[in-house]
């Protein structure tokens, strides 16, 4: 998506630690307009897939969930729930999820009334790296026997494991901005965009 | 604003430690259709305000802002971060909030960067109870100079000192549902709408 790119090119920054911050519009300050091209994107690439809910994990994903929604005909969006306390709920489907970034464990929840037998999922998240977040939110919908349907990401490392491994779990997944590498001056490169 | 009170009567659930759940439609799933109205209705009270920016919190928050900047003409939504942890960041504007729900404090945290002095800022959260989450979005602004324009709550226990507190600070505040009481047999009543 190649609005996305130009802005990631122009505000993101790179830190160490392979860390990239696109939080001026993306993760803490949003551009409500760009999510919705961005909810268009998705809607572009997964409309023939009789999308019935929306799945994200909070907090990033829920503006990029609800503006794709609006144009998947207003689906319901449902977030997981982050939490680093294990409360075993025992109305909730979770799965942990190790987070490289912090380098912590969280688990993910999802209230059992909220995914349904033969739903048709899409997750949507914010960034696809280790791919910890998605296998987690694809691990609950198996769990509810939901039916993911795909998987979108706003931007991927695509020198990383995630897309791989999503892959070989046997989903498809599509990545708005594919970052292939970043240098530690602040270089980020892309790969040419797939049609 | 009627839609949403029918809405709340309709599935919002009374728990003991008086606790109104309406997580299948605002904070765990969302009804985006319900939030693109609810940010028409912000937009009609808060319209003559000249309202630069949106501040919100996570996570439940980001839908209704988001659906409200739309309103505005894409105004920037911020959303200021929750953690436990009290980590200093030099780079943020901080406010302690004490979570009545969860008995526990937060630090609520937004980078410097993304408030400036004499912006016009319209706060927007889901609950207003105790008003500790809008009181310390409020402080927050303070400590950058912006100035608030406006607080809106989706829902208000107005039973509760968090209206009376935030005007007692000098702010505007308006509730779109307005919650007089709730019984534990789950008898939800709301006080007539303001016009």
């Amino acid at each position: 998506m190649k609005k996305l790119i130009e802005r990631i090119k122009k505000d993101g920054k790179v830190y160490p630690g392979d860390i990239l911050k696109i939080d001026n519009f993306l993760n803490h300050q949003v551009d409500v307009k760009l999510m919705d091209e961005i909810g268009e994107e998705f809607y572009r690439l997964f409309k023939d897939k009789e999308v019935d809910k929306i799945l994200t994990i909070e907090s990033s994903g829920i503006a990029i969930a609800s503006s794709a929604s609006r144009c998947f005909g207003y689906v319901p969006v449902v977030y997981a729930k982050k939490t680093v306390a294990a409360n075993m709920a025992k109305d909730a489907y979770e799965c942990e999820e190790h987070s490289y970034t912090r380098n912590i464990e969280y688990t993910v929840q999802v209230a059992k009334q909220f995914l349904s037998e033969n739903e048709k999922v899409l997750i949507l998240d914010d960034f696809l790296a280790n791919g910890e977040a998605m296998r987690a939110l694809i691990n609950i919908c198996e769990q509810a026997k939901a039916k993911v349907v795909g998987c979108g990401a706003v931007v991927g490392k695509i020198y990383q494991p995630g897309e791989k491994l999503i892959k070989s779990l046997g989903y498809d997944v599509k990545i708005l901005a594919r970052v292939k590498s970043m240098s530690d001056d602040g270089q980020i490169e892309f790969e040419e965009e797939e049609e």
